[in-house]
């Protein structure tokens, strides 16, 4: 039984509620915009007008694959699980500014569109999505013990140090700060770690580990939350359920180990005293165009206000530690469980620096086997395929110092399905690969631990045939995941 | 002691979580879009950066306007509780479509821009608050009474029959209805009472009373939520305090009511029976475009689901019956209660039928003194001024029909207060005047009253040098209310 609403457009009012009231259910009467139609397939109170059955009954857990490919979402129900998906972001905030608007970026609260995303969450295997979750806290612990390392830190990044001038100003920071010998009490990181699934030997293998502005915690709930909201409605009729999509509570995780982290710092003096700094900026060369924006950085690293991320961690994040970490015998530096280490290397893809002949042969033999990985931060600065060839040439052709910029990663295949990938209100079926972020919160007081946790997750989706990632930069959309 | 946001761009997640965690709050260290910029009148950690103390000390218990005219709403905050505000917006879903852009409004999820609204809430007298609130069972039960008496409509409304195609055609369903003997057990009622408040009397004067589609319950809870989540950041500064920002749950009131209609209807037979229409639509001849929407209309009047509203709901909120309402005599027919009906009187404006020789009299000689309204819903369609006076005119000449399809009202002039308003990312100071509407939700199922109240409000503010005031058609801006 159901509730019809009769508008002449798009509403606000009874879409809203709907989510208050999981048992209520109102479908729109109306198919177009000029006022209202009987729709088909429905009865108006207990005079038939309309006809024809729903979907066909679905079978016993299919994956959402099956969904998509057996077209169990079908011409009728797409566009009202569309049109439902687009008001649903709009009312609950999953937008983003909007590239086609001027003023948008300029001034909050205009030139919004909802953020790009996937109609259904992905399949994914349950037990590596306990694997990713489980190595959560092992991560938020590896990155506290290797910040307080700063030689490993000072030696591992000392190459990088002469061919990226932008390492290099963060190197000085984390240098002085060992001069003056300054400690931080309190620590609190908020993390992502990067996964994919490679296709074939079925194995999660860690793209990278994001310790500073890790983004999206807040779109990433709501994303979750979007498709549970779908599956609400119209998972009976897909065969799809609801209590497959894991919670995700990124959003009030992160706040959670923010304002406990403020409460660490416990000053009770009055006024206007910083106790957190959270860095939603700064890892991009581009965020400190004059000297004004280092010195700020500094100021703040000089700070007893707790850092997020202090400057070690921002220096765990880099690529470089990464492969360093992945070398024979450094993780033992840092830790002591052995089970731990297993279950960390478990996931470490094969990891080079550029003064590793063999793999530089290699490389240039099959690129297509590799990811050629520069310092830099954010989405669009890999490099795959023919290009991972000629650059390695040119770096050699260049000397030795220019490979010191970059590292070279095995690449990973994950596994193409369909998806609807739903962009600027337009839907389009595509072949996909996912990316899984796990959010990993940290926060310590001296030898106190206060929390160390895994916080929500992150699925982010992209058409196989891109090689780039960045939902922000256009490439890929958020999703979530449904465990099979 | 506070939380710092180093961010190169309006960021979506902390301030996203902020709402969530009271205690917590943050502010932004980047006065400008470019990168960290240490924030004047804060103190990073224990290392003074900044200096000059926040705004001086409230005095107790000021209005909204003594804030705003003594400009305790400072060029230093103003910025930062705009920017607050838009941002608010945009993570909760304040948002609209944007008529700038081509394609609001034909997809959801794109274009959209926050909700005109008010930076601050606006005073209003306590005792009135009250008694707004008190007369909302009392109208939804007068509303209930006056709609099973079909000759009573019938009669009231046949002259309007003669000169309003629209409301001919309404009538005609509801005789049809009559014909039927149809009767409607369970009866769904989701209005919206509209005040002004009078500047010289003091006195709360009701203008209309919705009882089709009453518009913005959803978004008016979100700007009651909006200015106590402003309120609880800057209301020290500001010298306000959240707690005389009323309650505003209209949103879930209408939803639940909606619910509990939906469980009375209750047809346990499954497939897709409509047990609930809810009409955000059809009110407006617009909404007919073609002889279909008469008979979807029809068809949905004979059925037995619980229409909000059914056509006799629709016609007791037509202006005519306000007018035969406020004739004298006339609310006893409806009602008992000596009490209940000196409450509504009380709050009834001077309302006439222009067959009225005297009245008419009257308003040629001071038609500042009226408001002529047309029959027809929406805003934008009263006359005022001197053009009540040309109406008038012309009407006469044109024969006593015309006259028909108009009612006099005594026009309220409400004070006029200093705003903010705020309109696509543009913040302006203007004096404007408010209108209060009260929304009430009755439910019964003949003889058992399920539910009877008020359930929330909506505050409309305009210039007060523009006459029309709808929020939609670009006159006047969502706003909640501040008690004093």
């Amino acid at each position: 039984m159901e509730v019809a609403l009769i508008c002449s457009q798009p509403d606000r009012f009874l879409l809203g509620n709907r989510s208050k009231s999981s048992e209520f259910f109102i479908s729109r009467c109306s198919s177009s915009s000029r006022g209202p139609i009987a729709r088909k397939n429905c009865r108006i109170g207990r005079t038939r007008c309309g006809m024809a059955s729903a979907m066909a009954g679905a079978s016993a857990n299919p994956s959402v694959s099956d969904v998509i490919t057996k077209s169990r979402v079908s011409d009728e129900l797409m566009p009202q699980i569309m049109s439902e998906a687009l008001v649903w972001s709009s009312l609950h905030g999953l937008v983003v500014g909007d590239r086609n608007s001027q003023r948008s970026g300029t001034v909050p609260g205009v030139g919004m569109v909802h953020a790009p995303f996937a109609l259904l969450p992905v399949s994914f295997p349950k037990d590596l999505w306990k694997q990713a979750c489980e190595l959560a806290p092992l991560f938020n612990d590896l990155v506290d013990r290797v910040s307080l390392d700063g030689k490993f830190l000072q030696e591992s990044l000392s190459r990088t140090r002469g061919v990226d001038s932008f390492t290099s100003r963060l190197l000085e920071i984390h240098a002085k700060m060992m001069d003056l010998k300054k400690t931080e009490d309190v620590r609190l990181g908020l993390h992502r770690s990067d996964y994919m699934l490679d296709a074939e030997t079925k194995k999660l293998y860690q793209i990278e580990l994001n310790t500073i502005s890790a983004s999206f915690p807040g779109l990433g709930s709501l994303v979750s939350n979007l498709h549970r909201n779908l599956l609400n409605q119209y998972g009976e009729n897909l065969g799809l359920d609801t209590k497959n999509i894991p919670e995700n509570a990124s959003l009030s995780r992160f706040a959670e180990a923010l304002a406990k982290a403020w409460n660490e710092y416990n000053d009770s003096s009055g006024g206007r005293t910083v106790g957190v700094v959270y860095f939603r900026a700064g890892y991009s060369p581009d965020d400190y165009p004059t000297e004004s924006e280092w010195r700020a950085r500094l100021t703040m690293e000089q700070s007893s206000a707790i850092k997020c991320p202090s400057i070690s961690y921002h220096l765990v994040g880099t690529k470089k530690i990464q492969q360093e970490l992945a070398k024979p015998n450094v993780l033992e530096r840092f830790l002591d469980n052995k089970d731990d280490m297993k279950k960390l290397r478990h996931c470490f893809a094969g990891l080079w620096s550029l003064d590793d002949s063999e793999i530089l042969k290699q490389a240039t033999e099959k690129p297509e086997l590799f990811v050629l990985k520069p310092q830099r931060e954010g989405g669009g600065n890999n490099i795959y395929g023919e290009d991972v060839r000629e650059t390695l040439f040119k770096l050699q052709k260049e000397g030795n110092k220019g490979l010191d910029a970059f590292i070279l990663m095995q690449r990973i295949f994950p596994a193409s399905t369909p998806t609807h990938l739903v962009r600027d209100g337009v839907c389009r079926r595509d072949y996909t690969i996912s990316e899984l972020g796990i959010y990993g919160a940290y926060l310590r007081n001296k030898d106190r631990i206060i929390i160390n946790e895994q916080s929500g997750y992150l699925m982010r989706t992209k058409a196989s045939s891109s090689n780039e990632g960045g939902v922000a930069a256009g490439y890929a959309v958020l999703d979530s995941i449904y465990l099979s």
